[in-house]
């Protein structure tokens, strides 16, 4: 799309991190491609982390997204699984800030109001909606499924106010 | 010194991330240098991260550390706080890996015990025992003389047959 504002969601883990790229102009959304970085986990986890951030790098310089949006997850599981997660996490925001891209985050009910409508619901609603609202969307994994999610909702938000103000 | 080897321990934080450079031959050590990085609390999350990652990075080419060791930290406060340390963390192993580095993991108690001598006590005791170790150490913040700290513990261990296997 001519003029159209090319997004990078990415919804980070330590084992699968999913990314999704959409192009918006004014309410439209285009899907152009999403996938899954892996990191192999019989490495160390420096390796891991740089298999991740290696594996984003490249997506983000063959699509070269202008702005990029990560969902604000918290895990409530115990501190082990959030440590492991804030670290991808960490890969997943200094890649595009790399790049200088600006990096949103959003809440996990903030992406499902995005997308479905409501601030509830579960992976297969999300998942239908993102194919409804982008009917040649693919992905290759939930958490690609979800990097898409988390791109439509910066789509949705990134000309409120807020967002602007913060980009002059 | 001649054949030493140079470890770069890193005590990460999203706010400071301390660093210290020793140098290692046999059961000699050798400060050679320490320092704090900071992020500004007034921008974005991404930014932030991106500026440990710069700094972290200025520091391990003009030091050139041959390996790096960082603290296995868990946070019990709560998981805000837990998912902001893993994501400082992330930076902090994957600077080193990026440059080709392995990256040592070690627990607090570990720190603690290559240091005092014991896997307790409180962090006066360990800043003591650092300038005990090498007089001439020097930092300039809490999180350098831990990371200070890190290195002599990974001085002591990288030479474990745990470590010596996993390198070859």
């Amino acid at each position: 799309m001519a003029n159209a504002i090319r997004i990078m969601g990415i919804d980070p883990g330590l084992r699968h991190s999913g990314w999704g790229i959409v192009d918006t102009l004014g309410n439209s959304l285009r899907f152009v491609a999403s996938g899954t970085v892996k990191s192999d986990a019989s490495l160390d986890l420096a390796s891991r982390l740089n298999q991740l951030f290696v594996g984003l790098e490249e997506v983000l310089h063959h699509y070269q997204p202008y702005e990029a949006a990560v969902e604000n997850t918290f895990v409530n599981k115990d501190a082990t699984a959030t440590l492991k997660l804030g670290q991808a996490r960490g890969i997943a925001m200094v890649v595009p800030a790399r790049a200088g891209l600006r990096v949103a985050e959003y809440a996990p009910n903030a992406v499902k109001k995005a997308v479905i409508g409501v601030g509830h619901g579960d992976k297969k609603q999300i998942h239908m909606m993102v194919k409804v609202l982008m009917p040649k969307a693919s992905f290759d994994s939930d958490h690609a499924a979800d990097a898409l999610a988390i791109a439509i909702c910066h789509a949705h938000h990134r000309s409120s106010p807020a967002w602007r103000m913060a980009a002059e």
